[in-house]
């Protein structure tokens, strides 16, 4: 069980990086605010102890270290009313089999490399290749990090391997993800940074019960996702216990348990997120990731 | 630039694990005939040394430990002939988009945990809930090992960064991967061990072209697949150039590069590997990984 509450991990004022315990003003629940922590040693996933030690926060960081993740996986589909908005688009490109009524698991799983995920307030850095269509899009998405290796847990054990909870931003690129992804998801998910997730992880012995949390998306100040985990298909007692039937996950595993609906390709006219915009995730009892579109000058070489 | 040959990581006689640079007898290429190897220290990423002691290799493992992998890459559709053998099947579920002329890579980029790792020796674990259908098959590919960090490299300049290459088999059941995965192809190729490579990493010093190897597969002894890297549509250079635009890639990233023809999805009448097969997969100039399927007899919770 781990010895802290809301783990983050931040760049103090003396210039080091540190894993720390979130210590927030009384009623706040909003990691962003954190200006203060107790430092941890040791490994979050194992033996740590929280000092007494405090630390001034200078900026949060992703809040594993990139070495302290193994595999990212994402669900889609996860949200009814989302899978109903998306539909269209996807058939056009997928074929009247989706989703196939013998597709167990209807929330298609799929992966991001670990360079894809990035801090609670860095730039979501778009890559000259992603700006030569329209498509760019944000997805509001309650993320699990498991704490202990599991296989083939049941969901009555589930929770029991999930060290916390932070919300995260899917960010996709629709014309990557569906027309030019050669039918697989990946290519429009996993540019560097399009993982953005935070802006801290609040321990599954503070947050009981995942499935009761607001969750929400702002684009540019205007709210444009705004839903509950309770309205998620497959909670996440289903997700960990699904996910662990023979394939093993590992403390640092990242798990993206799909967007409620509201995303820019499901919006008439289409919503798509261009240079300079600012998107904020949000989830209940978590708190906020603040990122801003960055639309990279830098040439590319033609593909 | 490594300081060694053919990478190999090893169980030795004295029950310890070392990195060691293989010692094969004269005209042997076979990595899987490593009896000795001079033992490596430091990172072999980084600073490291091939030393003067030689270790006896009791048994070859994966040729990277887990946590020096970061993220497992594997293309789809990489040979003309396979992508016609396999076009019906995918179409039933994919529809007529598929393969679509805006998709610029045909060749499908999907992701395997690092989990799904496994040695040339190890066997093929089939969990019982891969049992259920027929549809378990093999892929044997080209294995590339990315040796330093690397974003939008060139062509030209792509080989750099390149460790060296193995041969692996993507192992991959239709049912999981096409009709159950929800279009997304990750379930059905994720599982623990499904992912076999070795039997150590040629240096690209040694391979200097790679587009120049018979590879092929053995089921039961009987040649199913054979072909050679000149008949992938995309080669090394251009698969590392495309997957480093805009995506970072890591020293211990891993990319299976897709397989030829001759699979048993595409075959009439199909033909699926069965509990106690033995597979092989092979690569000139590198070696052979030789499996066996083993069904688990664990129980499962019902899904």
């Amino acid at each position: 069980m781990p010895a802290f509450s809301r783990l983050v991990r931040f760049l103090a004022r003396n210039g080091k990086v540190y894993y720390g315990d979130a210590i927030l003003p009384r009623g706040v629940t909003d990691i962003a605010q954190t200006k203060k922590a107790r430092i941890i040693t040791g490994d979050v996933f194992g033996k740590h102890e929280v000092t007494d030690q405090v630390a001034d926060v200078r900026l949060l960081l992703a809040p594993l270290a990139l070495e302290d993740v193994k595999t990212v996986r994402c669900l889609g589909l996860n949200y009814a009313l989302h899978a109903k908005e998306v539909t269209h688009s996807f058939r056009q490109c997928l074929g009247s089999h989706f989703p196939s009524s013998r597709c167990y698991f209807a929330s298609a799983v799929q992966y991001k490399p670990v360079t894809s995920l990035a801090g609670p307030t860095d730039p979501i850095p778009v890559h000259q290749i992603a700006q030569e269509e329209l498509g760019l899009d944000y997805e509001c998405e309650l993320v699990i990090v498991i704490g202990k290796t599991c296989t083939d847990v049941s969901e009555a054990d589930a929770l029991n391997y999930v060290l916390g909870y932070a919300i995260g931003n899917d960010v996709s690129h629709r014309d990557w993800q569906i027309q030019r992804g050669g039918s697989q998801w990946s290519l429009g998910k996993g540019f560097d940074g399009w993982g953005p997730y935070g802006p801290g992880i609040v321990s599954s012995e503070v947050i009981k019960d995942p499935q009761t949390l607001k969750i929400s998306t702002r684009l540019n100040g205007k709210t444009v996702q705004e839903s509950n985990t309770a309205d998620m298909i497959f909670d996440v007692k289903t997700i960990v216990s699904f996910l662990s039937k023979g394939h093993t996950l590992l403390p640092g595993d990242v798990i993206f348990t799909g967007t409620p609906s509201g995303v820019g390709m499901g919006r008439k006219p289409q919503l798509w997120m261009k240079d300079g915009d600012v998107v904020e995730v949000e989830l209940e009892g978590v708190g906020v990731c603040t990122n801003k579109v960055e639309f990279s000058k830098g040439s590319t070489a033609k593909l």
